[in-house]
């Protein structure tokens, strides 16, 4: 009986082991997002960058062109989207962590040259009107697109006409 | 015997089950943690407010008040303090919580509105040079305040320059 107490109190043991196990596989899980969240985020960021740089090579862009790049940057960071999940996750796996931030600002920094490469198109256009230097001008357009993922998405067309009033001067 | 055994298993089990206990107690913590860092954020942003708008309410301010309280919301939004940890942590709680994060937004309004009242100021003391109206431009400034909490602290001097030469133009 002895025995078979011990084998039933195994067994609950076990039944109930499961348990402690399970947890720590979700807490690794917890763990091990920030991580992943950050390789997601500076993959969004780059891809992101990518597109605008492309947009920016363009010969002879015509002047709605901004525009377009404007709205897909703002759209990008959408409260909804795959790179405000990831960024908001990332940030907080980074707080305290500096090579995690690192990165992530590395990731960032991409983005922002990728806006002024844009910007230094229209200013050969000679479409510049904004009173600030092109990388000030692109740290603006950026940190306004961040933005986005705290507001509601409806603010999303004057956002857009405010850059371009920014960029272009009144009346764009 | 069984009697035995179950009192065995019980008192085993009663000793085990504390440690669930403990879990659900720390879980509970990590979950009010978004709830407590809102009302975190949610008074810091409103504290700021009030600060920017007793500085805006001067009757006749100096020049160089404008440069002061931009420097006041900078360094209020910096990545080691208060409202940075307070503003990661409840941005993170209120994503898929619509309550939350309207409480949130409404905070984040406050704040724009007390920077549009400082930029009223400027703009009856014919110092205002932006292409912008007040209300955009009172909106880039408080998410170029924003990006602080993103950006190494070293980069403080070039935002309060940025933000300066956006609002009186170039030159100030």
């Amino acid at each position: 009986m002895q025995w078979d107490c011990q084998d039933v109190c195994y067994r609950r043991h076990m039944a109930r082991a499961k348990k402690p196990a399970k947890v720590t596989k979700s807490t690794a899980r917890r763990r091990a997002k920030p991580a992943r969240s950050r390789a997601d985020a500076e993959r969004e960021l780059l891809a992101l960058a990518a597109r605008l740089s492309t947009t920016a090579a363009d010969a002879e862009p015509p002047p709605t062109s901004l525009r377009a790049a404007l709205d897909e940057l703002l759209t990008a960071y959408a409260a909804d989207g795959a790179l405000a999940a990831a960024l908001i996750e990332a940030r907080r796996g980074a707080r305290g962590d500096k090579r995690a931030s690192l990165a992530l600002a590395w990731a960032r920094e991409q983005l922002r040259l990728a806006i002024e490469e844009l910007l230094a198109r229209e200013a050969k256009a000679d479409r510049l009107r904004a009173p600030l230097a092109l990388d000030a001008l692109a740290w603006l357009v950026l940190v306004a697109a961040e933005s986005v993922i705290h507001e509601p998405p409806a603010a999303a067309v004057d956002r857009t006409d405010t850059l371009l009033a920014l960029v272009h001067g009144p009346g764009d």
